[in-house]
């Protein structure tokens, strides 16, 4: 019934592998959890991780990617700027990318904000609820009008991006913060959603509402026929003098 | 392989009836020849019009749609406000509406804008060129960059509208104004399109770039399983004190 | 320093001749805390309530007035639909409006927003913590970066306003609800301030930081010489043909 | 009456001392042009060029800059990526920038905007009308509801840059394209206004009503007190457990 989509999930697969903590809740590592409820959802789905070849992410593979998913963490510094600009452009020529959690410091991320993207944080196993801004927005089609995560990370405002074009979700924390969690942005002809939860030592990418959300954001951010405009010199259409 | 929406054309179908010259160009009305294109969409389409009992705009039609298109003009005043509460209820609970040309004038385009939706406008048998302005924007996929209408009537700025969540068209007219052609604007649930082209003496409706403009923001604006935020008097989450 | 504006503080002023409780609160009314601080930094303050003449809000009181307050809550429905026209036709041309609190439901914000402009709410004595979410805001500046409010009433999401065209504060209640706390809108020529705190059984009003968000969304709301566009039929200003 | 702002002119300062047509209409340089009635509205004014050390832009001038003026063309990448690292760390503290014409391919402006930044262009003596989108705005306060030049360089849709915060102007060229010629965009505490006309070989700056525009950008762009919100990790506000 739904479009099937060519979905990349890059993960940077390093907690999995030094934390058994990390490694208990996600044994075949983020990436593996977050491939599963999109396979099941009839996406085409690869994952990539950052001590592959080019990242996993050669030219072919961006080529035929729709929408990008990342999750990275202590090793932002390590991806290669040669890749993130072949990202870059990718996105701006339509495909999605669907930012996750510590994914704000990525480098990708934050070449298309222009901003440092910085934010408050503290781990301390408490309570996040995001409630619903904008109930008739695709990415929270079918959700109820809060989701609850007994445990998580808090990520604090000022979240220094720029001002979302749609914000969507609203996080409040037990500890005293809130946090604009679900965030849309057009750049280019693509669509970018950045998503808060999923703290490595969380099992939050097993929780439903959670890919309920991820699933329809795929779904948003999918290119959708992008005009390619005309760059450069361009002669008149009309008379001029 | 797209999904059939529920669609209700309404349109106030005077001109047609008074005016040969419009009535050579639409002779089954605006409203026929805006069902066609959508109907050959596979979707479920109807039509209402004014003169109708209830403007053909009964509780039971209203409720069983998904998008509401609109083509009103000289008779806006005839519409009774107890049908505009309706309408009005429909769109925040998450129905679509697609706002066409003079629409901007109409009861339920400005209780929904809250401003006058004033404008400059001349007819004078000239050149409207549409330029895409968000290239990614599903409201404008597979289009090309920009569609030539060799006569339109002229909408200049100010236009008197908040700013639209999203501006996806821009109009070039040959008398030397621009205007905002293409809007999208977020209520309650619902999605808003206002579209600019589409004065009764031009054959506008028949083009089928702008017919492809209109199918593709009937899906845009489809309602997706709208979240109903509880309201009112609420409890207490977490204790307080 | 700064350039003296002419203020109208409206309030529906019932509770305080009703309610030991918010007389002992404001036992000049909520009207006389709120005009105070603006008169102290030189702006001239009128006052106007419900039960005057016109509401106090006669044609001259409004083309006199650069900004107008309002704080309204169990009365509504009293206030006549013709002084609500003549001040949304005034903030259209350019004149301020600071929505207060209960005012999400008064007739003029409501005509102004095109939506229901409902929400959740609860009186449990909890804490409000309002955090700033854009650092640079005029209306913001030489604040910290939260404000405290020990006691408060909650509005919760979803509020069932258009998208604010700029998002400066967001709260945080004890009993565990977020909501956006000061929105911004353009309208028109004029310009709209939402600011939530404001129970009319808590001393909001008399809250140094609260008193400055105010004073800063006053000079951020005065009109600044608005264009007045032309409109209606207009000829071509190129030649055509 | 007015605040006095320290503004800092920079100007890439290549055109005028290698072309003649140049030179005659800027013989001091664009950035005197600049200056000048900026200096006359009793700011403190200073100029900056590419070729002097550090660009001009040394940490003691940019760190008593309020706003900074910002026209480059041929030499984009003769700009120092040191010195562009320091004038976004500043813009994200809450210092203005003012991009102007052909700086809309400057690092500093593609940095902040994530995106390509990319137009169409054409020079072919054609006139430009800039048509006033935000009756209200600051930034067009004073000033009729169009400005025309006579001759100007044309600048055409798709610009590729994020949806702007707010949108001012837009161009309708004689040859047939609109553009989004006065964009708002709020970056961490600063603002930054892309303001489009300026084509080294027209004597746009020598305007009254483009140094009007300029001036009321330069006022609208200055830090407010800008909040310095805590980052990094943070402990709990509340109790937690």
């Amino acid at each position: 019934m739904t479009r099937s989509l060519r979905v990349t999930v890059w993960n940077e697969y390093r907690h999995e592998r030094s934390n058994p903590e990390v490694a208990a809740i996600y044994p075949d590592g983020i990436h593996a959890a977050l491939a599963a409820p999109l396979a099941a959802a009839n996406h085409e789905v690869r994952t990539a991780t950052l001590d592959e070849l080019e990242h996993g992410l050669g030219a072919d593979v961006l080529d035929s990617t729709d929408v990008l998913l990342w999750w990275g963490h202590q090793a932002h510094a390590e991806v290669q700027d040669a890749i993130v600009d072949r990202i870059h452009a990718r996105v701006l020529e339509g495909m999605g990318l669907i930012a996750l959690h510590s994914a704000h410091f990525s480098k990708i991320f934050k070449r298309l904000m222009g901003t440092s993207c910085d934010l408050k944080w503290r781990v301390a196993n408490e309570l996040e609820r995001l409630w619903v801004i904008a109930p008739g927005h695709p990415i929270v089609a079918g959700l109820p009008e809060r989701i609850d995560l007994a445990r998580e990370e808090m990520y604090g405002e000022h979240f220094d991006i720029p001002p979302p074009d749609e914000l969507v979700l609203v996080s409040w924390f037990q500890g005293g913060e809130v946090f604009r969690s679900g965030c849309c942005f057009e750049r280019g002809a693509g669509r970018i959603f950045y998503f808060r939860p999923g703290h490595e030592t969380y099992p939050t990418y097993h929780d439903p509402l959670i890919q309920q959300v991820i699933g329809n954001a795929v779904r948003w951010a999918a290119p959708r026929a992008p005009i390619a405009p005309r760059r450069g010199r361009s002669g008149a259409l009309e008379p001029i003098g």
